[in-house]
């Protein structure tokens, strides 16, 4: 088994709960160092730390699985983290099958993802240290849920960080092209296999309970659309009117079926347009809104094109601010772990400030709970979600 | 017509939407500049910021009323800004007469408090500025609500910062002894004269709600219980045992009223104690909880006091801890607006790494919409409650 070395003092931060190793904060190395392989971690005066997984070709060299030494190559160690996760999402959601079964480090499984669909699983596997424990994954999940299909969605960037490869690939059973799923008695067409995150947008569940407050009888705006969760929502709330926006024909496409579907469409409208020209133009044509929704995909992927996002957040901002009719809301997110909480906060009150407009600060909150969060893992949250009201 | 000149480059914060300006921001006044005056606020250049009130003894020295030239000494002015106000708490509670009518700043009112128990209304003068004009404010009160009775509750250390004395009044009709409010069809006796802040925490509403989901068949501890607001919702939402601590005999003889008024008692238990000592002595008798709440006073008055009162808050939070079962849930609040969010978040980490606890957090919730934050003034924000998951 490959030992891991700690620098002194560099145990602090991973003792008081945070699982990940720097490579800058390894002292040394002694075994076999394969990307992927099982290690103990050690600090530098030989006191253990905990098991995980180890990769030369990641900043983040090393995850911690466990506080104890534990076999983290066998089946009953995911066994065991997969029934921890089911049982919280049973408690969290007694009569639903569709949820984030596996939150990563959240579950203290770092590096995986899994998201399930009733009887379809679609997972990620982040990490070269998850990546090559697939079929481990694979056998307990087919274990203890017995799925129709299991796909794995590695089609995101982030593994090019670990040196992984991005592919889609089908691990067990069957995936059907389209899949239903329900969220609050409504009912959405999910593409497994290529929509965006894996087909559904699960973190933002609670978040669109928002809307049953705030639509009834208004108008609404539905930005960055995506297959229309959001509008469907207002729609199905009582709004008179629904508009969904979104830039791409395929995503416009799958909300116009999801109005449909639940006999909401007359109701609703829908663009294929990029978002930023049309904020602007239904501006020029006078137009304003009672609820406006900014829910926008991760501008900031890295820290380095932070400075490049925040002007395109600060301006869908200020120009939604703009067609809020008095009294309106905006609801506004941001799913990039690296516009921090703070950060948005400001970057608000800046939008604000721009388009004239006083806002007062309804609510803030953040990802559904099968996301948990870690209060020692600052990583583990990642959404925002402010509420405004325009004064 | 006092006239306050500001430094060059001091308007911008202003102007970005927040209603204060320091005494050093101010390089000039023109006219009658004593304590309490309405007053028109000039940039360096000469231009219009607003208009506010005038306080030499504060390091406030000026808060703004209105973005425009306004007559801030008539009661058509406070008439206005209650009815909007009131409006807005319609909006947010339509069947409801208890709540918070007027939120400070967060109204466009700053230095007011109002508190509203149905027909009966408690009030703050928090500045001198508002002092001045608890008349206008108490002739427009009963314009518009036509209440049996108004109390002013300045009996609050703040107005110290204003040259103010602390005091309580009757300003006008009749307050009785007790009165009784509902929540959540629960029942509340209030002390409008001698209860904490106006008699009742108004800001944690929504917060009690918490407890639907948390309480039902378990074991609760309700710290700092004052009246048992917390405590009274556990058993109402079905807490098999609710505790509740506090160390003032009158709190806890309140709140096994409260228990009794509602039907609950039996349920319940009722111990006058220090909680600091408690928390410690419930451990050494190896007692656990599934659910306990933390909903301390405000131990931090000022920034001066913050060392101290982070030793405090990471005490509770620690011991806490401690006594929950797994999976339990510990509901912590501070109301210290000193006590930043980002700062309480640490804490908590810290007192869990003491602790040994790995925790979960849940949900960050802040007070009631009747107590509205203002996007561009932090100031109006004070109440954290974090909800933590023992893992």
């Amino acid at each position: 088994m490959l030992k891991i070395i700690l620098g002194k003092g560099e145990d602090r931060r991973i003792r008081s709960g945070h699982p990940w190793v720097f490579s800058n904060e390894i002292r040394g190395l002694e075994g076999d160092s394969q990307p992927g392989r099982a290690a103990e971690i050690y600090d530098a005066g030989g006191g253990f730390v905990g098991t995980g997984y180890y990769n030369p070709r990641s900043l983040i060299a090393a995850r911690l699985l466990s506080r104890e030494r534990t076999d983290i190559d066998a089946t009953a160690f995911f066994r065991e983290r997969l029934e921890k996760a089911l049982a919280c999402r049973r408690e969290l959601y007694p009569e639903m099958t569709t949820y984030r079964l596996v939150h990563g480090e959240g579950d203290f499984l770092p590096g995986l993802v899994v998201d399930r669909y009733g009887d379809h699983l679609a997972v990620q596997f982040l990490t070269c240290g998850m990546d090559v424990r697939r079929e481990l994954v694979t056998t307990a999940l087919v274990g203890i849920l017995a799925p129709k299909g299991i796909i794995a969605r590695n089609d995101v960037a982030v593994r090019g960080l670990e040196g992984l490869t991005e592919t889609v690939e089908l691990l067990y059973g069957e995936i059907p092209e389209i899949i239903e799923m329900e969220e609050h008695g409504l009912r959405f067409r999910v593409n497994l296999r290529e929509g965006q995150k894996t087909g559904h947008f699960l973190d933002q569940k609670e978040n669109h309970r928002l809307l049953e407050r705030l639509a009834f009888s208004r108008e609404v705006l539905d930005c960055f659309s995506y297959s229309g969760s959001w509008g469907v929502h207002a729609a199905a709330y009582g709004a008179s009117r629904t508009t969904c926006l979104d830039i791409s024909e395929r995503a416009i496409t799958l909300a116009r079926e999801n109005g449909e579907l639940n006999g909401m469409a007359d109701r609703m409208a829908f663009e294929a347009v990029d978002v930023f020209d049309r904020l602007r133009s239904l501006k020029t044509e006078g137009r304003s809104f009672d609820v406006i929704v900014l829910d926008p995909p991760a501008f900031v992927k890295s820290r380095k094109t932070l400075k490049e996002a925040e002007k395109g957040y600060l301006t869908i901002n200020r120009r939604a601010m703009e067609l809020l009719k008095p009294g309106g809301h905006l609801i506004t997110c941001s799913c990039s772990y690296h516009m921090g909480r703070e950060l948005f906060h400001d970057l608000l009150k800046t939008a604000a400030f721009q388009a004239r407009r006083e806002m007062r600060l309804v609510e803030v909150r953040s990802q559904a709970p099968d996301h948990p969060v870690l209060l020692a893992v600052p990583e583990t949250e990642y959404l925002k979600c402010f509420v405004l009201q325009a004064v």
